[in-house]
């Protein structure tokens, strides 16, 4: 089953491009919650029960899990477990480094974490990505443009007559590999996501920057979906898992990811 | 006290700018040892042991550690923490995400493992280094031009007349913060190496490529310093850690780190 099949069956199931980014942070967690050894754990399994029929994927973001050193890596596979299998997860760690070095990373992600998908850097090109390629089912999402307010140092840079991002975005639809190779483009670059759907209509897109982050939600729906009529998985985070700070944060989080998932929805009919 | 007072004082005390990079492959250290449940530590420690004295730095690389997950992330804590605290330690992660992220990534690397270093991805431009150079005293490396065969892809590509990284040398020579930032630049592409010394002049440089990966010498050692006389951190790790695959291992990995340090020694002074 391709990694594509699988958010294809996810999304259609709950009927959402929505994910939820499990960026937990045990200092914005309710306080009766904190006090628990598995508090994180604890947390991100009460999000997923609130919001695991609204969503198409989760993903948690490697950093927030390291940070807390053992035991934030216990807590980050415990999290994963905790993900029914049905729901594609998107480890998002943004790894780049020569193969020997990728092949650790792979491995980590997808045999000792067992996601589905992984997100990669391409500023050391191909032979980088490889290893990931390497597993049949699975797929990366390479980044072509972030949605950070210095993205566009590197990646808008004219390159040939035409940016950075886009070359990234047309070397990644070259990539060969039995996994499937998705893009990362920001929702706060609006023209820069049609460009990307523009010089790549294959790519499944992975689509940060809405919710707190402020992106447009109209270029997100009328570019996010590829030619193949898979839709965009577009990642909030912050808004959902601290809609309410609360004992209440669960049925918050669940009230929050419906509104955005409605909100996506009724963009996608109009 | 800054990274390069500490990275001065190394260099000078063995007389060497080698690196040894920490990349421990379980399936390559001697059957012997591979039957510990601390093999890997065992190993690391063994080798610090018998480089210490003719190194100015280490270089232990995440993938290698977080591809056997627990286990392995417990060994990197104890393999860094079994370090002399007079030499510095680099955390090789090419790390690079948005600034809520990096923060997490610089927590890791700066106060759960307490290394002196780290090595960032320059894709997502300033802001996402930021965290990293509000740490007093330690520094980040950001890759300018990598060793492996696909970097030009990208890195090589001409933007306003002068190459990617070139820019990306000029960007991280205008970055401010607590912290210093050095530059990775692969000894495996010379005229890179030597356009990146141009247009940074006060960067100390990590170059990898050397060894295994047959990276050239000569411009290493003729641009690798900077402008204050601060040596570069020349890396070298699998002609080291397996010079021997029998029980002499360490006596070996000794050997070869000496006779490189002398060949970086001896280029030196001609």
């Amino acid at each position: 089953m391709l990694f594509t099949d699988k958010l294809r069956a996810a999304q259609a199931r709950a009927n959402s491009w929505l994910c939820v980014g499990l960026d937990t942070d045990i200092a914005k967690i309710p306080a009766a919650l904190r006090e628990r050894d598995d508090a994180v754990v604890a947390f991100n399994r009460a999000i997923v029960e609130a919001t695991g029929d609204v969503v198409c994927a989760y993903k948690p973001n490697l950093a927030f899990y390291l940070a807390r050193g053992r035991a934030g890596m216990d807590a980050l596979a415990d999290t994963v477990a905790a993900i029914p299998r049905d729901i594609p997860v998107i480890l998002d760690a943004k790894f780049g480094d020569i193969e020997s070095s990728s092949q650790g990373y792979a491995r980590f992600a997808f045999e000792v974490l067992g996601v589905d998908a992984v997100t990669v850097s391409p500023y050391l090109g191909a032979d980088a990505l490889a290893p990931f390629l390497a597993y049949e089912g699975r797929a990366i999402f390479v980044l072509a443009h972030t949605s950070n307010p210095s993205a566009q140092a590197l990646q808008d840079a004219v390159v040939d007559g035409e940016p950075l991002y886009v070359r990234v975005a047309r070397m990644a639809a070259a990539l060969d590999g039995k996994a499937e190779a998705g893009l990362v483009v920001g929702a706060t670059f609006p023209n820069q996501l049609r460009n990307v759907r523009q010089a790549n209509p294959a790519a499944v897109f992975l689509i940060p920057g809405i919710g707190a982050q402020g992106g447009s939600l109209e270029e997100t729906v009328a570019f996010g979906a590829n030619a193949a009529g898979v839709g965009p998985v577009i990642n909030a985070s912050r808004s959902i898992l601290y809609a309410s700070g609360g004992d209440d944060y669960a049925d918050a989080a669940r009230a929050a990811a419906i509104k955005m998932r409605d909100e996506i929805n009724l963009k996608r009919k109009t």
